[in-house]
Order: structure tokens, then sequence, then C-alpha cells
């Protein structure tokens, strides 16, 4: 597995995460090869990725039936390093890696109890409008706070 | 496996259904022990209970966002008869057991392409009032429509 | 909703579980009606009944490759008593209520963090061998710590 | 939304693709923000690229218990264009794009029944013995099978 065009450097890379959530790989998330089924990462990058935002206090609002917001996940790719097994423990990490206008790239690392990463990947989540369905940009103090977590990239454009 | 509760008569049963679903085992509905993972039926239920609903027209009433009613579930139980492996073709049959107040007992009858029966169940639908939570009464249209589809028993209580 | 046939007293029925199970409702677990998805519960069911088995030592043998036996769900019940919604805590409890010659009942209760009870269900396990899909009695033993877990009804038919 | 990487003419992308597999939304793959959860997508990538694996007779060999060589996925992606919602029916198109020794790049492009793309996506297959962990070559008549489906780009690296 060649590094990915979304790692740069993967030592650095990898320094950069310090959320994590955890999980434990569930019987029915595997299939009939033995391992992980390819399509349960995805499950656990929304948890992470949903334990982050509620640590920034992003997700509280965007649940509100009155709230004008909801985000939207753009795209999603998973990279699997290493085959996963029933009953792991797994801890999936999760970062802001660059902000644009209204959206972010969120980066995940999967590792298991053996500190071995075993997962990578990333995905734009984008916050838009019910209404409208176009991008809502982030007030000043969610960019501070997204960025605030980890030095990342900032990038207006998107 | 014995007769269940909910079944008196199996051959009388399984001739009262003619409504059903076709579906075809995912492979990552399998799991490590290389057969269908046992909370997949549930999965076929729902479908297939729906498209009963919206063969009887009630399922596209209940989507409307600015309708009073949802259908909920109350309970479901599934016996699983005879082993399910990936690409089997199933045909899972749906039929009003029994029509209550505002409720009504679904059964469902799966069969393998050998004609088998491979999965019975049951479960009883509640269709609710969204503001109140409570159970909101069949019309009498609703009740014909769900007794016709079908030579039910007419049960007032519930 | 009634107290169902497997539950006689629900105050002494609730007072014999003390094995659990804690998750949280998933974002993916529910569903366009705002709540826990019908089909989700089972899959924590089969989550807290590995636990239970685990901790019983039985859990560890099944998965051996060279292990001759695997456990199989014969049927499941579930009793949605109250709403879930997304990110709850829940727990679920699991007891063995009734030991066969190779089976055994398992029955489940799943609290909210408010001590709710907000589903009950059962279902009946049997250890088959993966050869011949018979059941193969349990062990002395494993009768023992089934029986140890809890005060349970001993039932040799089935 | 711009152009992806693995798209360089949309057009000429989109008509390269000949085999599709056929879904309807499940309502248990909805969520509580009312549309499709986004990760099934995946799910329906792993049904569409067996389909497709079958049409080319290679699946029927990989399931076999005795056969020694499994396919699994090494990285998976995809971009969301549009939102999906409850019951509509979806087409799947899968192509092999580019071949390499011992695995394949798979891409997928979802449309509705208004023949709007939906979704787009790619990722890697390999295939591996199940004793080494190790890649295993194509043949000369798979890497024909593959390509034949399709004017595809055949790259001996990886």
């Amino acid at each position: 597995m060649s590094i990915k065009a979304y790692v740069t450097d993967i030592k650095e890379w990898e320094r950069e995460f310090s959320f994590y959530y955890e999980t434990k790989v569930r019987f029915n998330e595997t299939d009939m090869f033995g391992h992980l089924n390819n399509t349960v990462p995805f499950v656990y990058f929304e948890s992470a990725r949903i334990e982050f935002f509620k640590s920034l206090g992003f997700m509280q609002n965007w649940l509100e039936p009155q709230e004008e917001c909801i985000p939207v996940v753009a795209d999603l790719q998973c990279d699997f390093l290493k085959q996963v097994f029933f009953d792991q423990q797994l801890k999936i990490y999760v970062k802001a890696a660059a902000i644009g206008g209204s959206s972010v790239d969120i980066h995940y690392m999967g590792k298991n109890d053996k500190e071995e990463i075993v997962l990578t990947g990333r995905g734009t989540m984008v916050q838009i409008s019910k209404q409208t369905g176009k991008g809502v940009p982030w007030t000043e103090e969610m960019r501070e706070m997204l960025a605030g977590h980890k030095h990342v990239l900032v990038d207006d454009h998107q």
C-alpha cells in the first residue's frame, strides 16, 4: 500500500491526531471471509466524526429540529492497511485537516490495540441549509474552534 | 423446531399468504460463521412490510411530512428454520393476520428458491400520532383494505 | 403494551438480571422517522449475548477454527416499549432464563440512562455441530456455568 | 462538486460503463436527516462489484472453500453528488478501469430513475492468497476477461 495523496508525511500526519473514538468490532460486522466487512469503517468514521463535532459543540445545534443547517458528506474514502477481525478494539482518530468556507476536510486514522494503523481515510463535510441545499459559511467562532483543535491549513476556497 | 404459537396449522397458515417481496442475500449480510447473520431477517421483514403497505396505499400517506400518523413497530419475532447463505434468492411473504383498533398483526414467511420455508415471523404494527404518540384508529376504509387483502380475523381489542 | 408471555412477574424478571453490555445509539442506526430503526436492537442483543458468553468462557472456544461446535440462533423476539433516539446510552442486560439439553433461552432487557426499560426480548440459542448441524449437548460444566450465573430454571427437554 | 481525479472526462467516463446492478433504497438505510445514510453506498458498491465478478465467472471460484484466493478491498471512495431518498430505484454501474498484476481498479457510477448521476466512486480490489496474504497475479485468461469487458488501460504495476 503506497502512501495516499492525502498523507504527505505519515509521521507528521499521525502526530497531528489527538481526538479519538473507541469501538469494538461487532460480530454482525464481520462477513463470510472472516474479517471486518469493508463497508463498516465508514460507520466508524461517522460515529467518530460526530463525537468530534460534539466535542466542538457543533453537533448539538445541527440536531435541533428548528436549526437551519445540517452537515452533509460530500465525499469519503478509506484505505484498508491491515485486516481487522471480530472483537478487536479500535481507536478511530479524527482531525480537521483543512477548513474551507463552509466545508471541512476530515481525516481519519484507525489503530488496533497493538497501536498499528489498520485504516486511514478522509472526507469532506459541508454545512448546508436545509431549505436551499447550499453551503452555509462557518462563523468566525466555528472556524477558530475547528482550527484551534489542531494546527490546520485554513483554505478559503470551496 | 416446534410449531410456534402464532402458527396453528402450518399448511393453512402458509396458504393464506399471497403478497411477497423478493430479495437476495448480500455479501455484507453474512457473518464469519458463513451464513446470513441473524439480525438481517428483520431488515427483510421491514422492506417486505413496507411494500405490502405500499400495495394498500398506506405507506405513501405515512411518508408525507405533514401527515399526522406514522406506523411504529410494537414487537417483532423471527424463527430461523433453515440456514440461509450468501446470494440466495428469498421470497418474503407478508399478510395481515389480525386487525386491531389501531394496530395490525403482520405475519412473515421467508422461502428460498427451492420453495422451502427458511424463516417465519410476526410482529405488531401500530398507527400512532406523531404529536401524541398514541394509537390512531384505522378508518373503515383502511380496515377493509387490510381485511380484504386476505381473510383475516378482525379483532377490535388493542 | 401488555406484559409478554416470557415475563411472568416484571419486578422479579428485572431483578434476575445482573450482566449487561453498554452501547450508544449510532447515527446510522436511526431512520427517517427520527428514532432507532427497529432492526437494530437485534444487533445489540447479539453483541450483548456474545459478551455474556465471553464472560462464561464459551465464546472463545466457539470462535476457534478447529472447534466442532458453533452457537446458532433458533429464534429471536423483541418488544419495543419506548422510543429510542440517537446518541442515547443503553444498557442491554442478558440472562440465561432456561437451560435445555443443547440450548439456552436468553432474555434481554434494554434500559436507557433514566433506568427506564425501553426494550425487552428473548431468544433460543442452540449449540450445534458444524459437521452435522445437530444440537450438541452442554457439558455438565457448561450447564453449571450457565446456571450459576443466575438462579435459572433447568429444563432437560429440547 | 468538482470533477474528481479518477474522472478525467465525465462524458467518456460515463460512456464506458455498461454493466449495472439495480437496487432500491431500503427504509433502514435512511437516517434521521431523512436521506440515504452516507455509509450505505459502499454496500451497494460491494453488491454491484460482486455481480460484476459473477458475470465474469470470478466470484464463483473465490467462494469455493478449498479455493486458494479471495478478493480483498485495498481502498474505496465515494463522491455524493445528489441526495438520495427512501424508495428510490438506483442503477449502480461497474467497470474495470485499470488492471494491475494482481489488482483491478473498479469504478462505480450510481444513477437515479431520472438518469441523474447521484454517486460516483472507485476502489482497488486485490486477489490475495488466504495462506500468505500476498497478491496472486491474474491468469492471462482473467486479464482478458477483465479487459474484454471494456476497453481498459492495462497497467502492470502494483
